[in-house]
């Protein structure tokens, strides 16, 4: 089985993978995340995992986007506790360092501890944390720094010069796990679902009480623009709905001139530790 | 009256700033959007300007962010219609063209211009669209361009060779204007403000009724992590109200539970033209 990854071997996608998967999985290592859907969509993958949003950063928009773009179905989700590493050469010291390179969410991540401990250093955006990396270990820049996890540390042989970098204590990342077909997720408690309301003032207030008075959860409800619609928004929600209640409730939005889009039904998980 | 700006002279702040202000307003320009608000801080500056959303590429993130750090209060908005062009010394040819820089908004609205004229071409972000021309004219280099607006190519008498490549011809962009001080401002039709709703089921769906009850709309709701708590989230709204619904709103809102940061009131405006 092959499974699609936004990064490289050794990232936070491909450890995800891995443990959903398990090792014998073959990871498919993708530039970007609309290279990943595109890996999808060739047959170059079966699966996919995308990071969806993260609990510092915020939402990753090219993935909702990208999500409601391609509809392969979400299958599953894992959140997972998410802990940075400065890595460097074993001989660079923070007073060397004056170029960071990590993935832009990784950058966002550690931008107090950068402003705090490396404000000389120019911060560069690289597609992956782990491949960030091997970058300054190919470059053999000791003056350079990467962000990334222990494991790629550990990897490419290079040092972890300041552990655990990451703002807050509380940094989690939510992955979700994508199907090239579309297949019923057993016990499914968990439904993403993409709601363009009517244009009327209180549609949104309409929408939520369909779910508010069947007493099923929103978990998350973030708003994008529709492309050629000036302020007009789609909102992408997240709620805790068995079938029955999703079939009901998804019913009852386009009696009430809501156009919904399924993005997937799957099951609720509880979050996991990556270092 | 000095004006903080985030970019250079030529660059759309630049122009919605003077629009504002008169050309008689010194402008600060400023690299970042943090810089902005430092500039407020430092009272280096007596207002601002800062793009908060545009129609294709969403909300604009780290200006949420900070608007409700440094509540600084709005005390306006502009939303402008948004042109963007490629620019180039007079001599290149798209096929010439191996990087093009600019602001990654601006680089993101032209995304599929980018992919179908000129794939071969790294895209650099750059922290002003006006100041990207500057930087190519520096460089001398005819295998690069920049994305910036018409102003930016005269001013640095540099060649437009594609006009209008916004991916969409409804490419808005919404800024504000902030004040160092509060103010009121007279005939106030329109609110800006920060809802946390309590973390039981159906609280977002209560506090919306409290808008909707009252016949006020929505123009904008938007989702943002709370820094330290995973997974919960706090919303920014826009709202049509005079003085007195939105004081009515918020007092409901407290005694809902809601904890409310009110970050501006201030007048709702038509939409103009920046090409």
């Amino acid at each position: 089985m092959k499974i699609a990854i936004q990064g490289g071997h050794y990232s936070f996608h491909d450890l995800v993978a891995r443990r959903w998967f398990g090792e014998a999985a073959e990871i498919v290592p993708c530039e970007s995340f609309a290279d990943v859907f595109a890996a999808l969509q060739s047959e170059t993958a079966d699966k996919a995992v995308v990071a969806i949003e993260n609990s510092l950063y915020g939402s990753i928009n090219e993935v909702y986007d990208l999500l409601l773009k391609h509809q392969f179905p979400i299958i599953g989700e894992v959140p997972e506790h998410i802990h940075q590493q400065l890595i460097t050469h074993p001989d660079t010291t923070l007073a060397d360092i004056q170029v960071v390179y990590s993935h832009p969410v990784a950058l966002n991540q550690c931008a107090q501890f950068l402003d705090t401990y490396l404000p000389q250093a120019e911060r560069i955006e690289y597609f992956d944390t782990a491949e960030s990396v091997a970058h300054i270990k190919a470059l053999g820049d000791h003056q350079a720094a990467a962000i990334a996890g222990h494991g790629a540390a550990q990897a490419h042989g290079m040092a972890i010069l300041s552990e655990n970098i990451e703002d807050e204590a509380t940094n989690f990342t939510r992955f979700l796990i994508l199907d090239r077909d579309a297949e019923a997720v057993d016990g499914a408690d968990k439904a993403s679902l993409v709601l363009r309301t009517s244009h009327k003032p209180g549609a949104l207030y309409e929408a939520l009480g369909i779910f508010a008075n069947r007493n099923i959860n929103l978990t998350k409800l973030h708003s994008r623009p529709i492309r050629g619609k000036v302020w007009l928004y789609q909102f992408f929600i997240d709620c805790e709905a068995d079938t029955d209640q999703l079939t009901e409730s998804i019913e009852a939005l386009r009696n009430a001139d809501c156009e919904v889009t399924l993005l997937g039904h799957y099951r609720k998980a509880t979050t996991g530790d990556i270092d």
